[in-house]
Formats: structure tokens, C-alpha cells, sequence
């Protein structure tokens, strides 16, 4: 690992210097690579597809770990959207005169070398290694066991394709030990990597988070919620609770527990969690929304205290009816992750509130938390969403991989 | 520390929702009292310059202990010169439209509960006090023993001002304990403290790096370069060399060596080091360095290895005759703390490749490394200049100790 460490912070430092047009060569060509090689692609994915069915991972898992002949084309489609997206490094910001005749601004520049630790999907090979590149970084990316020849044979495809075009190969590199000892080492040589970005459940980034000796961007588990002001809109709210739901069940910015203010729950419970049940989600309820479903046909469990502390990612709505706003905040605040919520109310002073009060990385007023995204954000691409608060937070895009260094011009300036 | 800590947290809530009329009514009230305790304060500082000379404290520790009538008038005058500051809480960017309708910004807020570990000068309770204030934060502060009846007294000042502006006195809290496990606890309770801010030696800082469980914001040793290139302008050279180093030794941005391009060195070494000896500084150079100084009655040292690894923070210089940019880069890279580096030169080209290719939190071209700094750049105040390069890079100043979240509007939003 350390030799490995040394030939990413090596090809770090041409990667700095890495203009542009090279940066998006490279992209455009391991594009390229990928689409020239579906069979061995598949063919290593196979392998695979198979040890983890030997190994009886579950449908889910299967479904993740394999690489379509349109996931390649997904992955080959994103190298050449981040080869679009504008160059963050070298940016120069709020160049102006000081008092002394000094000009202080400054210049985005390269994290350095950035480790990735992820689990099984291999598409994250290509989705972590090309926003890395674009951003003037080398990368150490580490996956899962099960994914191990998949991520050999796309980590093939963009070291020739690098190699092709005039970059440092060993600026992406994948550990290729499956030991796990391996994870031990990457985050604890600060002198070759200068960031950790895991990526997978909580268990794994928790442990990586206690053991690492580098800084870590952390991305952990969404629970989010949405309340439903008194002052909702019906529609809104209806719509809102939702597709914050069901648009998509394992993803970390879908809702996780709803939040209704008892002024408004009489209306709005029943119609909702019809919709629920059509839509086949288990709902978990506290005492006052288990009354007001009482003879309307829809099942409701009774909610549990772990029940707010849980990140479903599955079809399972908890439900609290709440005294008003102040005690939405409180709730928010004890068992949110910090991750995104939303509030509905067609009131200007309570959104306001809402805004100033909850901290989380997205808070929203009249939409869905599933805009939580770097793509519906407009930061073009994604390496997850930080749930830290120190450097980035929120969903991680380009400028997430970046520092700003401050740059000095002077005529002969000393101080007096 | 844990009920401490708890407190803190419990503060922090208010002061993020604290208006900037609050916060600076509470600045001013600070500064109107330490005015108004000059005599306590002076009481309780004599007690820590007694036990220093006791202890056998040297003259230069006592004196950054002591507490002079114009020490304590300058931190009366800090207090309202960050009450004039523009409040960063709140603040919002970039707030625009997407393609979905969805509108999304970026708002200000406070990090939460930063700790801060200092060494002897009570002066900077009240800084850094003040900064966390001001920027919606409480503070955990925990000074060097040395100084602990000196902070508790500038401690009580803050509270009660604090307390009479109707913000909550445990915003700031001064750990009363100079036991040195109570350093260990504060950087272990991640419920309770957000982000430490040690400032002091290398030898604290690594420690504390090395133990804490929450982020550092690191502020490390200043190994800062002057590379005096073979197209500088003669008089410019000269001023910032001499500048660099002699304006103040003690400082983390005082040059430390100098690096001269050999097509200059016959042209200035002799004259500059004139300059220097004339100043008490003592000098240290490589072979080259040392044959051109021959006969001319200054007498330089032959350096070693680790004095180019040395931050002197003393009127001593290490020199260098490299063979050109590229060799005084280098130089740069193996021995820099990556703090402030400068060039002078009139050539566009060479100073564009020295901003491009130098790695430093500062990066200057013709002026005075002295002029890294947090009131040179107008940041008002600066808590320290870090070293790291994740979250705040250089002088770090009230934005340093917020963090960004993303806020978005909608008008019933959902995902397609």
C-alpha cells in the first residue's frame, strides 16, 4: 500500500498541472475504452455475478453488483458529461486591492490524492475515478470483495485510457487485495493520501471515521423528514409526502419519517396513507395517527422509539402527528441525520423559520427531499452527500474535491 | 468536561439563532467591561507572572503572559473592531433557478461548539472568544496553565457581558482545570464539540491531531520561502528579503530560508547579507552561498540537513544557491509547511508557473511573506492561519468557523 501511496502522490502532482484539454482527453477516452470493451467488461463481471451467488448474496446485492450492457453506456455517458462540466481548478475568486496595495484573492487548486471506499457497486469505479480526475486529483479507490474483478476491469479501461492519452496511469489506481487490512493501511498514511471519501453503510464509514489519521468526508445515513405545516397547501403536501417516499426506496434523501401538524392531520392523514397503502408501504405510526386511522381501512403499526432513529431504505413510512412547528423542530433535531428536510406551508414567516432553524445540509420549503442531488443541484456530477459540516456538506460535486490557496500580488510590497 | 460540553451545545443553539444586533451589543459590552477590570485583571495576571518567575518561566513566555493596561486595551478594541465586522451568519449565495423550477442556494451558518486549545497569551481567550461569537459559535476554551488565572478572570469578564446582553454566559466557557486529561476529553466528545482549533507548538498540534475524534483545524509551523528569481527587479528583492525575515522574527510568517537563482546571487548575496548582519541576523548557507560571501566580512555558517527543516522563529536564515526555478520549487516542495511562500521576479511567465506550481496556503509574488495574514487580507480578524487544506486554508477568519447549507425553494417540487 505504501508503494501504491507513493505512485498516487506522484501522479498527483502532474495531475495539478494537468491542463483542460488533457483532463477531458482522457475522459473522452476512457468513454471510449469502456464502450470498445463490454465482453471483457461482462466477461470479469460474470465471475463475479457468480462467486457472489456461490457466496449466496441476496437479489439486491446481485442486482447491484451487475454491469449491463446499458449500465457500460450509463458509465461511458457520465466520463463525457464531467468532460463538459467547466474546469474548477486554477479559478481565481475575489481578486481585489487591500489598503496596503496588496492584491489577495484566491485560486481553487487540487485536494491532492483522494482515497475512495465504497462497497459493491462497480459503476462508483468510474463515477469516483473521472470526478477525481476532472478536479486535478489522483485517486486510490478501494471496493468491495464482491466486486473485485469488475472493478479490475474498469480500473483496466481507465489506466489505458489515461496511459493513451498523455496522463499519468497510476493517477487512478484500485487496490487490488481484497484484504482488508489493506482499508487499515489507506487511512492511515496521511504522507500519500490527503482526503478519505467512504462511501457505503453506516457501519463502515463509522469505523473508518474512528480509525482514519486523514480528514474524512463523511456520507452518512439519510433520515429525512418532511412536516406538513398547518399552513400547507393540500395538493403540495399531498404530492410532497408522496414522492418523497415512494419515488425511490434506497436512497438516502427519500423521507424516512413524516411529520403532521395536528391542525392539519384530521384532513390530510386519511387520503394520504391511502395512497401509501396503493403504493404497498408499511406505515409505523405514534398514538394520534393510529387514531385518526382508526375504521378508515388503512393499517398502521405502532411506531417505536428506534423507529425514528431508522434509516429504512425500504418501503416503511414512520408517521407523528406534532403539537405545532416548534415541536417538528424538536423532532427533527433529536433524529435527524442532518441529511435534508422539507417543510409545506404556504406561510412566508414559518418557511423562514424553518430555513433558520433546522440544520441540515438541504433544507427545503415546497419540495420533495429528492432533490437532495448534485445533478438536480447543478453541480453536474456527484461523489455522495457530505453529512459533515466542516469543508463540504451536502451533495459533493467537483468543488467538494478542491482547496482554495490564496495568491498574493505585490510591487515590492513589504509590511511596515 | 461532559456537562461542559453539554452546556456549550445547549448555547450553541441559541447563538446560531442569535441576530447580529444581539452579538455585537454583547461585543461592545465585552469591551466596556474589560475596561471597566483593569485592576482585577492585572490582580490575577500578577499571581500567573509570579508563579512564572516561580516556576522559572523565560523572560520571553513572561512576556506574553503578561497583561498590560495597553494589552487589555487593545482586546477592548478588538472586541469592537469584530463588532463592526458584516455578519456572516445567514448570508446567502448563489440562490438561483433550475431546470426542475426548483431554486437552490447556499446559507451561512454557524459550525456549532469550537473548541480551542492555546498556550500561555491570555490575550487570546478574548480573540478567539470573539470570533466564535460573532460568528454564531460557542466556544470551548481551554488555555495553558500558566496563564489560568489570568484567562478566568478575562473569562468572568465575557460571561457577564455576555449574561447582561441576554445571550447565554456558557457561549463561552473557559475550562477551569489545568489537568492535562481534561485536554483529552475535550477533543473525544464529538456530541458535544464540532471542530478544535489547537493553537501553540508542533508539538501540541501533532498531539492533539493525533488524538482528537472530532475535526482539527490544524495551524502548523511556518517554513515560509523568499525565491529571489534571475529576473527580479534589484531594489524590490531587497526589501522583501530584508522585510521578510526582519519585520518581526517570532512570527509563523517570517521567512525561514531564502532561495537565490545562482544567475543573481553574485549581484545581491553580499549586499543583502550586509543588510542582515547589520540586523543581528545570523546566517547559514549552502556551499555556494558560503564561497560567495568569502572575504567579504560576513560571516555565514555551513547549513545542515535539518536546517532547512527548521522554523528558527529567531533572527537566524538558512540560504540557498539554487540553479533556477525549478530547483528552488523543489526545495520548496521537500521542505515548505506548505504556510507562505513568495518570488520576486519581473518575468510574467516564471511568476505564473510559481502560483501555479507552489503548494502553499499563501502563495505571493513580489511582496513581503509578512503580509500572510488575516487583517492584511481583510478577512477583520483571523482565529489562526491553517495549514490544512480541507475546510479553511490560510488566515481563518469568522468564515473559517462557519460552514455552508444548501437551502431550496420550490412551489410543490417533485421528482419525475
Amino acid at each position: 500500500m505504501l508503494a501504491l501511496g507513493a505512485r498516487a502522490r506522484a501522479a498527483s502532482k502532474v495531475m495539478a498541472m494537468a491542463t483542460r484539454g488533457d483532463k477531458d482527453r482522457a475522459l473522452r477516452a476512457i468513454a471510449s475504452k469502456l464502450e470498445a470493451s463490454i465482453e471483457p467488461l461482462r466477461q470479469a463481471n460474470a465471475k463475479d455475478l457468480q462467486a457472489g451467488k456461490d457466496n449466496g448474496l441476496d437479489a439486491a446485492l446481485l442486482d447491484r453488483l451487475e454491469l449491463t450492457e446499458t449500465g457500460i453506456a450509463a458509465m461511458a455517458e457520465g466520463c463525457r458529461q464531467v468532460a463538459a462540466l467547466q474546469d474548477p481548478i486554477g479559478e481565481v475568486n475575489d481578486l481585489s486591492y487591500r489598503p496596503s496595495g496588496i492584491q489577495v484573492g484566491k485560486m481553487r487548486v487540487p485536494l491532492g490524492v483522494i482515497g475512495i471506499i465504497y462497497e459493491s457497486r462497480p459503476n462508483v469505479t468510474v463515477d469516483a475515478a473521472i470526478l477525481c480526475l476532472k478536479s486535478g486529483n489522483a485517486t486510490i479507490l478501494r471496493g468491495g470483495s464482491e466486486a473485485i474483478h469488475s472493478n479490475m476491469a474498469v480500473a483496466k479501461c481507465v489506466s489505458e485510457a489515461l496511459a493513451e492519452s498523455g496522463l499519468p496511469a497510476d493517477a487512478v489506481q484500485v487496490v487490488e487485495t481484497t484484504d482488508r487490512e489493506a482499508v487499515g493501511q489507506l487511512i492511515t498514511m496521511p504522507d500519500f493520501v490527503d482526503v478519505i471519501v467512504p462511501r457505503g453503510g453506516k457501519g463502515l464509514i463509522e469505523r473508518i471515521s474512528r480509525d482514519a489519521s486523514v480528514p474524512v468526508i463523511k456520507h452518512l445515513d439519510g433520515i429525512c423528514h418532511v412536516y406538513i405545516d398547518k399552513d400547507a397547501d393540500y395538493d403540495k403536501a399531498m404530492a410532497i409526502a408522496v414522492n418523497s417516499k415512494t419515488h425511490r426506496y434506497g436512497v438516502c434523501n427519500a423521507m424516512e419519517t413524516l411529520l403532521v401538524h395536528q391542525a392539519y392531520a384530521e384532513k390530510i392523514m386519511v387520503p394520504l396513507c391511502e395512497q401509501y397503502r396503493a403504493k404497498g408501504v408499511e406505515l409505523r405510526g405514534c398514538d394520534r395517527s393510529i387514531a385518526l386511522l382508526d375504521g378508515s381501512g388503512v393499517s398502521i403499526a405502532q411506531a417505536v422509539e428506534t423507529d425514528w432513529q431508522t434509516e429504512y431504505l425500504a418501503p416503511i413510512l414512520s408517521i407523528r402527528v406534532v403539537d405545532g412547528f416548534d415541536q417538528a423542530v424538536e423532532h427533527i433535531a433529536s433524529y435527524s441525520s442532518d441529511h435534508t428536510e422539507s417543510i409545506v406551508t404556504e406561510n412566508v414567516t414559518t418557511s423562514r423559520k424553518f430555513i433558520q432553524q433546522v440544520d441540515s445540509s438541504s433544507v427545503i420549503v415546497n419540495a420533495s427531499t429528492r432533490f437532495a442531488d448534485g445533478f438536480e443541484y447543478g453541480l453536474g456530477a456527484e461523489i455522495g452527500i457530505s453529512t459533515d459540516k466542516l469543508h463540504a456538506r451536502g451533495p459533493v460535486g467537483l468543488e467538494g474535491l478542491t482547496s482554495q490557496k490564496y495568491i498574493v500580488y505585490g510591487d515590492g510590497h513589504i509590511r511596515q
